[in-house]
């Protein structure tokens, strides 16, 4: 049994709280707010830290714009605890860790970017299965020493997630492009939609659905992650202008007396690098892109219908991959793209269709 | 029942052909390519258009690049048949017209855009119910006969589509914010995943998997749409690029050395002005935006298991307004997101509950 220090008792904080004490652990909570840390309480997340009781790990889940303070105090309270934080930056809470705590504390820390968040944030958002097969990044910088990154590892194991380790640098790379670049061009796009005619707004469909789903988060925890990660998104934001400018170019020669050679191959060349960086995401259970085959069902829009639809399927013996509901404007009728296998497809039309299902690959 | 002759057996035409021929119209058909012409009636899409009959309406669904051309040749072949074409830009078309046909002709020309697609495009990929719940958009222009749109609106809900009526230039407008805007923006930033290390694409998640869903889109067609919609869309692409420089700007103020007045600011109200905009996109049922309430219920990943909770979720009487699938990443388990009725949400999560499911609020 580890004994666990909490500090911050939002959504992250108490969903480790919980993951953690399911698993037997002991931990200790501790917020600024005594609301917030009672609640955490309540929900199972651990006992509030009131003596002096030594931790073997301090997670600080902090807001990311205080988290590298909280650290060093906490390394310097608990000279014997490890310290890990969950924000999701890593090389800027090093840098002004390096500043605010000295080389010797400095090797009981190591960094950690579980992968795991909800639109609905603080302890009422909490679920102790929320990194259950979610990633967990772990940061060890130069002196973190080695039993250190493997209690970080271990607990994070415990939660349910896959631990990954990478430097800070690597990480915040990353992140950039496949979470803090992404959530941009959503908020922007999206942006684009606050002055349309209603009439317009209607005709919109799935596809912008999902460009613009991300850019429902929350405002202020997003200026502290892009603050936090501007070195590493500046110069994607710029490679991002740079080829929105060859094409807002390409598409002024396209216009009437505009001058068009090589026009239309820039903007090819644009979607067809997008469909090869978009052929790089991974697909189910962490495995490397994987193509799965797709079948559209018509599906009455009534209580039960979908049940009996994936009912079906399991009693094809066919696994669902993904699955997708569009409901259909002005009828009472939704079409629910399902993927398989593609071994399976034939197998589950011809299933689908037996059962009086309109099916279309 | 109506003679419609349908020039162009890809997708669209095919489909077209198929959901008027189940509702008993005669349909005719004409493609450049012999094998995707008789692949097309081998579907169901009609008979091939080989004497002179006279057609009551001809659907021209080629390439956008050459339907003003193909519009023009039929209005003056068939001289007593409404035409009308499927293209994605309707005011590019018109201007071609203008030049291409003579005024008398252009009375019985109506513009239409069916918003269906798929990823699979040809005839292959057809299906009779493809307009079954979309949006058709009807396009008069000033001298379009009022027999005209009325017949293609006719037709236009055979298909199963509902219609609306709207201006070519505001057509074109609102599809460059809520469909053009959106795929150039998910295929740049996929084309940034492209040169990244394979453990940094293994970080992606559900956000970045959404915003970039439609890159994997055909660059040709998207070439001839971007083409074609150049007016509309330059605008937007240059509102985008003064956001992104604004951006940029906040980011280079935040870095060290930076001077970070209002930087904060900026990004925050970037994140703020994508939520309004995202909240303003429709709902189901092409309802204004209708807030629902989700759940997140953990499901062993294996066949049946979602058949089995969203049949309890129809005993239970809810209906499904949304559901979200997300893979557990190395685990054999997944998480449900599912929206439903705020009002059901507390006897959904009592009944799921109850048969032992692990759901989350």
């Amino acid at each position: 049994m580890t004994t666990i220090r909490v500090v911050g008792t939002g959504l992250l904080g108490t969903s480790i709280g919980m993951a953690l004490s399911r698993r037997g652990h002991r931990v200790l909570l501790e917020d600024t707010s005594p609301t917030t840390l009672a609640l955490a309480r309540d929900l199972g997340a651990g006992e509030i830290h009131r003596d002096s009781e030594q931790p073997h790990l301090v997670v600080v889940a902090t807001p990311p714009d205080v988290t590298a303070q909280v650290v060093a105090r906490e390394l310097q309270s608990w000279p014997e605890a490890i310290v890990t934080d969950v924000a999701s930056v890593k090389q800027s809470v090093l840098d002004q860790l390096r500043l605010a705590a000295d080389a010797a504390s400095l090797t009981r820390y190591v960094g950690s970017h579980p992968m795991a968040g909800r639109e609905r944030s603080g302890a009422v958002g909490a679920q102790d299965d929320l990194f259950e097969g979610r990633t967990w990044v772990l940061v060890p910088h130069e002196s973190t020493l080695p039993a250190a990154t493997a209690l970080v590892r271990e607990l994070g194991m415990a939660t349910g997630a896959s631990v990954v380790e990478m430097p800070a640098a690597e990480h915040d790379l990353a992140v950039a492009a496949v979470s803090h670049l992404p959530q941009v061009a959503a908020s922007l796009v999206a942006a684009r939609l606050r002055d349309l005619p209603d009439g317009a707004v209607a005709l919109a469909g799935p596809g912008v659905r999902d460009v613009t789903r991300i850019a429902a988060s929350d405002p202020l925890l997003w200026t502290q992650i892009l603050s936090g990660n501007a070195v590493a998104i500046t110069p994607l934001l710029g490679a991002l202008s740079q080829d929105l400018a060859n094409i807002q170019q390409a598409l002024e020669a396209l216009q009437p007396n505009g001058s068009e050679p090589g026009a239309r191959g820039v903007l090819a060349q644009a979607i067809a690098q997008g469909q090869q960086g978009q052929a790089r995401l991974p697909g189910k259970h962490g495995a490397a892109a994987a193509t799965f085959a797709s079948l559209v069902v018509v599906v009455p829009d009534e209580p039960g219908e979908l049940g009996r639809l994936f009912t079906e399927m399991g009693k094809a013996d066919v696994n669902l991959e993904d699955v997708r509901i569009e409901h259909a404007e002005g009828r009472p009728v939704g079409l629910a793209e399902v993927w398989v296998l593609p071994s399976a497809l034939e197998r589950l039309q011809e299933a689908l269709s037996a059962n009086g299902w309109s099916v279309h690959i």
